[in-house]
């Protein structure tokens, strides 16, 4: 069963006046839980800590959400993290209070219902009609305010479709409703740059990161529709699912090639070992 | 104090797995109640609906949130009524669950704390460096993910400065932090056109009719700048403000002109009367 701890006791609820509730007020992170430890721990504190200081909001303390994670997860060694920090509770109104009382969520989700990332067959996507929110302003954050996705991801529920690609109201292909993408053409690894739009998924920089190692140019680019199309080889990543390529986009199918065979083979069924 | 009623039940509480909290994913309204009743009702309700159209959710009940905010207010004949419909709980992930069981959250702040809107004075008004996020699959809507406009608020806490204006990430003047805004240029209103971004305001659509009624041209554009240096009259519209003149803006001075004077002396005074 889910175990959700509330400023690190067990609770089913939050205050109802929290400004995550009312504005989306806060971020989390997602995280996968392998051998009884948080997966790329530095890296998930490391965006959230960033995250809070674009908010302007003071960051939890890592020990404490350890501690929490610890709490949730009991002798579970696999399953789903999820912290959720939001500004707290104040009166009504956008204006953060002066002196917040951070809310911290963290839940663990056990592994039962979930897939393993390693065994995950190459991936069927399609293009969502739902465009990503364009503001350079929370561009990267994993902010409570995920509407977007949520209307993306409602755009099908054909369980053999994994993901659908999303773009910014300008056409350029952003992302996955829950993944970063990634797309190799002429030998070049590409993901689409997010200073406008977009998480930065902690996946995405560990794979940027072993990419660079083995040698493969890497570039954040604006992709287009016809990059897709023309794309050698394509695949997702998340905290969850690692490197996943994909088999099928609308219809076309994708080879899963050297460059992703190489960085699934760096971190795919190690990427446990694969701490930042 | 306030009051909260969660489902129709007083509660302080809601429950931690709501969707509203993870993503955002629901809507929400603030309503003036006066003389003991919502004003503006069937509009706030008209645009609830629709956000609920959008979001593919279903629509509350309006005699229920009638209902609900009659209980929270009691007989106080003044104060704002916010009312919050999520999509509620569901298990982890952005897919919406295929049978919602949505969360409706309304609460009443009576109006102790607030000022009166036809005593306002006309406002010092400041520009904005955050940015508002664009979506024209979202403009229009009022989401619970609001926090572009939460980080705009934050800039400044001068208790003098009683508005800040906001751009669209290409430069756009769209909207105040917490209103509508409505400029006069030779003689014609101009409001920033709201089909990318921005939230269609309750208090925009009936100064807009009421405009049209009085005969003064009006015009959904794009608004530079230079339109805001250059107006003879700025105002500012919200539920709860009503139309609220502009006298300074990053301290140029302006007039509280004929086009500002008409619509205040139609709907300011008397805007308790009218209903749409």
């Amino acid at each position: 069963v889910d175990t959700w701890l509330v400023n690190g006791q067990v609770a089913d609820a939050v205050p109802v006046s929290d400004r995550g509730l009312a504005y989306g007020d806060g971020l989390f992170e997602t995280i996968a839980w392998r051998g009884g430890q948080p997966r790329f721990f530095g890296l998930h504190m490391e965006r959230l800590a960033e995250g809070c200081r674009r908010l302007g909001m003071p960051a939890p303390i890592e020990a404490q959400l350890l501690a929490d994670m610890r709490a949730a997860a009991g002798h579970q060694q696999r399953g789903t993290a999820r912290i959720m920090v939001t500004r707290g509770s104040g009166p009504r109104g956008y204006a953060p209070p002066p002196q917040p009382a951070p809310l911290r969520v963290v839940a663990f989700f056990p592994a039962g219902a979930l897939v393993t990332e390693v065994a995950l067959p190459a991936a069927s996507v399609r293009m969502c009609r739902a465009t990503v929110s364009v503001n350079p302003l929370l561009a990267g954050l994993k902010t409570l305010g995920r509407l977007d996705h949520v209307l993306a991801r409602a755009e099908w529920s054909d369980p053999q479709i994994a993901e659908g690609l999303m773009r910014d109201p300008a056409g350029h292909v952003v992302c996955g409703t829950m993944s970063n993408l990634f797309a190799v053409r002429d030998g070049r690894l590409l993901t689409p740059e997010l200073n406008r739009c977009g998480v930065r998924g902690v996946m995405r920089r560990v794979v940027m990161r072993a990419a660079q190692d083995l040698g493969i140019d890497v570039a954040e680019v604006f992709l287009s529709d016809d990059d897709i199309v023309k794309a050698e080889e394509l695949f997702l990543t998340n905290a969850l699912i690692g490197v996943r390529p994909v088999a099928h986009f609308e219809g076309r199918p994708y080879a899963i090639g050297p460059v992703t065979g190489a960085l699934r083979r760096v971190l795919g069924a190690n990427v446990e070992e694969c701490r930042a």
